[in-house]
């Protein structure tokens, strides 16, 4: 059970909220759909949640908030994100756009390395002040729970920075973070052309990082441009040792086989998957892993090959969605934009885009059983939307329909304020 | 000289920005760009820009606001939208995505009769409501000057209701509004088969509107499924009677000569242009036309045909971009958001792509004396972004730098004091 995951405690303040219809992202019926619904939290958790008309009569709550109509949903979940790096990378941005070549691009510092280069220049304060004003950017937009990976420094100093930097995103802002260690992302200067010599060297940092409380996952870049799924698998290796949860970036430019491995660490997800073959839906279904499908760098990157949404979907494999906001491919602070891409771009239908930030998020993260849905028992985070019917957060792209952000049972309070009189023209 | 452009008053107040970099968008230089600029206002128009360096000592201002770095920006101008209509197509996105046939989608009230029955059936206020809504969320991401086309009402009462509507928009909030008459989008349910006959009913109702004040120009839907080129220069013999300018969707689905056209009248814009030929790239930029290209409808609709940007560089036609706001084929309310569409989809440079929402866009509503440039005697119309190059606003997406609005001189307040004392972390 991990920390954040509070018990229930007899003297814990009781709020019951009113006037909104839930999408509780139960399984069972679509959306977990409950009209004019009502949903007490007690301290950090969810204390009931039900129709309004089957209150208990016997329910007490030291307060109560009306809503003005609109819609529940569980706290939108971004389990994929690259949100520790210095620099940004717009000048290569525009450079290509105006046909400059690889090499001039490159004579311009530019790709993955020059992220390296700003990262490792940045201070610990600069991360930290640049990560929190993303993470306060998606938090705008209904985030509650967060992933952040690590993968910018490549070194064991650098790479330890940025997941205390996450660590420390989750401590100010009111915001559940897990950390993943990317290390193996890229392979850095030091290690040009010898990337088994890294992956040594991530194993040697590894338990100093775990000992340090740094890591809940260990995630790695399983591509021809980068590790082969035998060097990542050196790495899974050594999470399972230390009894860590592995995921992996697998199948985005090319299948090599990568989430076939990962499956047999029982992965927590594969991620990007389009180029997953039909045996790799096979093998993440049958171990329970989630489809992590990034839609915003399918976008950026202009590719054409489509993950097989079908298939998934008829192999019952749950399927998540996340910004992977990252400076190279996905510079994107937009959640509900990655609902609309993930219709738009991958034919997911408007639930399956919801259920891939709320209930099968929290499953990647290994929070299926906290987190995710509206339910009793688990977390009380969630936001109020100003939508008659959830499908239309998936419908609408580049809108900004977040009311009201509650996390471990407390709401932002400046939302609050907003929405307390509910003024209308 | 339009209404809102205003004369210099001797006795206007003065307030004097500086603290940002300034692209002005002036044509001459890249980005039209001023490194720690300054800029004095006086009311509504610009007194004087420049390099802070070089502010003449005899300038006087009443007030004087210094910015915490940035760049100041022409405020964005959205010059093609659809914004007043009723009810929204929620509904038919998921079913689509859900695998209903056309049929299915049919009975369930879909398409663009769906949204002509839906705003027939609101009241004005109810219009207006949600118009303002919508207007307000693009004036969040620092929309100054807004196109508003009728079109879901096809009758003479009804679009007549939703240009006032589009009017109201303009008096109610801070924001220069331009309406364009587009009864010519569809064939109303009453003129079933008959699509001369309505365009006779249109020539009938348009002086009308026009003596009412209600038309700043005319517009129409050129292509198979919609008006044929001859039909739609009935209309535009009409306007050219009335002394009004007109503009045409073409071009989108298939080519249809209705760029030439509309050349023929000096349009001054042919917006979509996805299926433009060479000739027509020759006959925009013949008669100054704006090429106004739409990434929102392009990505929404799963095109694959780009439009010819390459040709209308090379030709020298300026290209606006737009949000195309609409409930069936654009349902997004984020101008930034297109600026990055027009890099990534279609291959524009973000500064092509700024140009666009600014100096192009101010010449594709008639207003390119007037807005769309941050240089002397314009009104004064701009914007403070949280960034430290204009390049970044296109390189991201889904993201909020608008850090303040200024429209005709006057900051939005609630902006204003959020920059004033400019915590940090
Ligand atoms: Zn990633
Ligand atoms: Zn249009």
């Amino acid at each position: 059970m991990p920390a954040d995951f509070l018990p229930s405690r007899a003297d814990a303040p009781r709020t019951l909220w009113r006037g909104a219809s839930l999408a509780t992202m139960a399984p069972g019926k679509p959306w977990g759909w409950i009209e004019d619904g009502a949903l007490l939290t007690e301290g950090a958790r969810i204390a009931w949640v039900g129709a309004a008309t089957e209150l208990p009569a016997r329910l007490r709550a030291d307060d109560e908030i009306e809503l003005p109509g609109g819609v529940l949903t569980p706290g939108l979940i971004d389990a994929h994100t690259h949100l520790v790096y210095g620099g940004h990378r717009a000048r290569e941005f525009e450079l290509r756009l105006q046909g400059a070549t690889y090499e001039e691009i490159s004579r311009a510092g530019g790709g993955i390395r020059s992220t390296v280069a700003a990262t490792r220049a940045a201070t610990d304060e600069e991360l930290l002040r640049s990560a929190l004003k993303r993470a306060q950017a998606l938090m705008s937009e209904g985030v509650t729970t967060l992933e952040i990976k690590s993968g910018y420094g490549l070194s064991e100093h650098h790479e330890a920075r940025c997941l205390r930097v996450a660590r420390r995103v989750g401590e100010r802002l009111p915001l559940t973070v897990r950390t993943s260690a990317l290390a193996a992302h890229a392979l850095p200067p030091e290690f040009e052309g010898r990337p088994d010599a890294y992956i040594a060297a991530i194993l040697d940092w590894l338990p100093r990082w775990h000992a340090e409380g740094l890591v809940d996952a260990v995630d790695g870049f399983c591509e021809n441009i980068a590790f082969s799924a035998s060097q990542m698998q050196r790495v899974f290796d050594a999470a399972r040792a230390l009894g860590l949860p592995v995921k992996l970036h697998a199948e985005q430019l090319s299948d090599c086989g990568g989430s076939e491995m990962a499956a047999q660490y029982r992965a927590l997800s594969c991620d990007h998957l389009e180029y997953l073959s039909p045996a790799g839906v096979q093998a993440l279904a049958a171990s329970g892993t989630v489809a992590m499908l990034l839609p915003g760098a399918f976008y950026f990157l202009r590719e054409k090959q489509l993950p097989p949404v079908g298939a998934l979907r008829e192999a019952g494999v749950p399927m998540a969605i996340a910004t992977d906001h990252n400076p190279g491919s996905s510079p994107t602070l937009s959640p509900l934009l990655m609902l609309n891409m993930a219709c738009t771009l991958f034919r997911m239908t408007p639930e399956e885009a919801l259920a891939g930030m709320t209930r099968h998020a929290a499953q990647a993260l290994g929070l299926g059983h906290s987190h995710g849905q509206l339910s009793t028992g688990r977390q009380a985070d969630f936001v109020h939307w100003a939508v008659d019917h959830p499908n239309e957060l998936a419908y609408q792209f580049g809108h900004k329909p977040c009311q009201l952000r509650v996390h471990a049972g407390v709401p932002d309070a400046a939302d609050l304020a907003r929405i307390a009189p509910a003024p209308e023209f």
